[in-house]
């Protein structure tokens, strides 16, 4: 995925940075306060899919290549894991901290139902589910609420399934079996996936290095290791990047594979719910000249997009269980096809996104009767 | 009606210049060149409704500044009509002459249709009503078709019924009676409304100086004149704003009243179809001063807007012309309101236009089946 670029002269900002875009629309409601950008990417696969930010942006232009960049991103996460929906994304102007109101969400529900259900949108950074409660009340197109809402709640218990079916692909890739054990894993960051992940690698048998500030969680897990028998040894931030061990799991921030960490690796494979875990697109290459199998962060950390997808038809644990499981076999494709044609295995997973919107294309050219011509339909 | 001001900064085009507007949609649709914008100012009354102009805009900023200020402008004219509609409008950025294609107005349909009835458009400036069939083809939100098609076809006749009525109801104010006989009027333009208009003053027995540049036009007119034993005589572009007269009648361009025109005028009222005839506000201002009644040309040239607004009931020819009758008293009582408070008419039409809005903003209030929350229907 390319970043979309900035263009030369800011006052062309908006119709001149939809290279790709369908459509940009900017939100307006004085009374409440709400400035908020939704961008829709693309609506191949179905309506427009993505998570709603709320940011102080410092300006404009910022909020806009953050909701542009976002929303293409969510294109290719929805593709990747065979969700229909396409790609799309909004962002709020304002302070988390302080400019929230019920009212403010209520405004932003009634700017996301003037789509009539070409976006569907839920939390993000700075938004919670209770904001959306609020916006939930003016339209229906609000995913990821609580289960007592008619949602799936929390969404980490797929997101973390998904990570460790994509450690088994990985595994069986680059150690020749897909067995969790027996095996030295690093996870960066205890938060709600990386402790589920951390828990289960100890339940398979795994031995762990953990990395994270916040020190009940390492307690906790390395409580558990205890129990089980297995070893879940603290290292700092730093020593996370150049531990000895078969797999990097990166469950905290962005960005950290880059130049300085790549030199520092030496494990076998990157399996993580990170989102954003290249800084560039060029650091894919780097991995692969290295030797180390990439697993594409947003094939691995789909499940909790999974789950909010499957609210749109009557949220089902077990559906959505199953589903996130099926991130091993396109796991395995990507790393198949990746091969085959030497590329890298994000080329591989661009490919594949690409291939299935181009089929589904065919698709939607086949005429039924809820494709019949509006004019048809005038009174 | 303030025009919107430029934002210092270019970059912060979007968001900063939409003090008043609620929705500013940005339309992209590479396979057949649509760039558009679709600006939705105003919601009170009803769901936006404005034309869509196609023009190659030197720079998206034009295209900006000139769809939020017309936009705007349908926000005021809609509620001066007391139509159920707000102000909105659209702007396709590209060239008349050489960028139509069906398939570009297919897309552009298909923009319309995403905004799920929160916005009804039709032709413009650079727009046909070939291109709204297109168009009309994947939305049910356009308007302004021909009868083939359901709509109300040419609107010139409500148009120019609703100078003839505001210039009944200027004539009543400004001589006393609103007899149109026996006075000389002014025509500017002998398009599709100026004509209209002309005729019928000649058929109430006035006398007319007209002026355009199409030779046709012209001797029709003074046919037609002569047939009726009154006066029809051709003045030149620039002695239109000199010659003594009863009533000036712009039916052409917009701007036509500025500080080098009001000068000249040696007319007791301006009433005429032309858009924005007001170079800015305060050109109403110094019409006051020098006693000339002024009629603000967007409730007196409505007639057109009355007529596509009605297509979304079923478009009845009798419904529409009884409507634009009733230019007639909305006119008398901005008239009335001036006079009382002090101010120009333009003033008093604005302030009509606005106390509207803020009396529906009480009904809007009121709780009915169809403003049920979304929660309840999820399913």
């Amino acid at each position: 995925m390319n970043v979309i670029k900035q263009s030369a002269q800011p006052t062309e900002t908006v119709i001149e940075k939809m290279h790709e875009h369908e459509q940009i629309v900017f939100c307006n409601d004085p009374s409440t306060g709400l400035k908020a950008i939704i961008a829709i990417h693309n609506t191949i696969l179905g309506p427009a899919l993505g998570g709603c930010r709320m940011r102080p942006y410092r300006t404009m232009d910022e909020a806009l290549e953050d909701v542009l960049r976002l929303s293409k991103g969510m294109t290719y996460k929805c593709a990747a894991a065979d969700v229909d929906f396409g790609g799309g994304k909004a962002v709020i102007i304002g302070d988390p901290a302080t400019d929230k109101t019920p009212a403010l969400f209520r405004a932003f529900g009634q700017f996301v139902d003037s789509l009539n259900g070409r976006f569907y949108t839920g939390t993000d950074m700075g938004t919670s589910i209770d904001d959306f409660i609020h916006a939930s009340k003016e339209t229906n197109c609000i995913v990821g609420i609580p289960e007592a809402y008619g949602g799936g709640g929390d969404s980490s218990v797929p997101t973390a399934l998904g990570v460790i079916y994509g450690l088994k692909a990985t595994n069986k890739v680059a150690f020749g079996t897909e067995d969790l054990s027996g095996k030295t894993y690093i996870i960066q960051g205890l938060g709600k996936v990386g402790y589920k992940v951390a828990e289960q690698l100890l339940e398979a048998g795994a031995d762990l290095y953990v990395s994270d500030i916040n020190k009940g969680a390492v307690k906790a897990i390395q409580e558990r290791a205890k129990q089980l028998g297995c070893i879940a040894r603290l290292i700092s931030q730093d020593e996370v990047y150049s531990v000895k061990a078969d797999v990097f799991v990166p469950c905290a921030f962005g960005g950290i594979i880059n130049d300085e960490t790549i030199e520092q690796l030496k494990v076998k494979a990157v399996v993580g719910s990170a989102n954003n875990q290249l800084l560039l697109e060029k650091h894919g290459e780097v991995l692969k000249q290295k030797g180390i199998l990439y697993a594409p962060d947003y094939i691995v950390n789909a499940g909790g997009l999974i789950q909010v997808a499957d609210e749109l038809y009557n949220y089902n644990k077990e559906r959505v269980l199953t589903k996130t499981r099926s991130i091993y076999t396109s796991l395995l494709e990507v790393y198949k096809q990746a091969e085959l044609d030497s590329i890298t295995t994000i080329q591989a997973a661009n490919r594949l996104c690409e291939k299935r919107m181009e089929d589904r294309k065919k698709q939607n050219s086949f005429f039924t009767h809820t494709k019949r011509p509006k004019w048809d339909i005038r009174k």
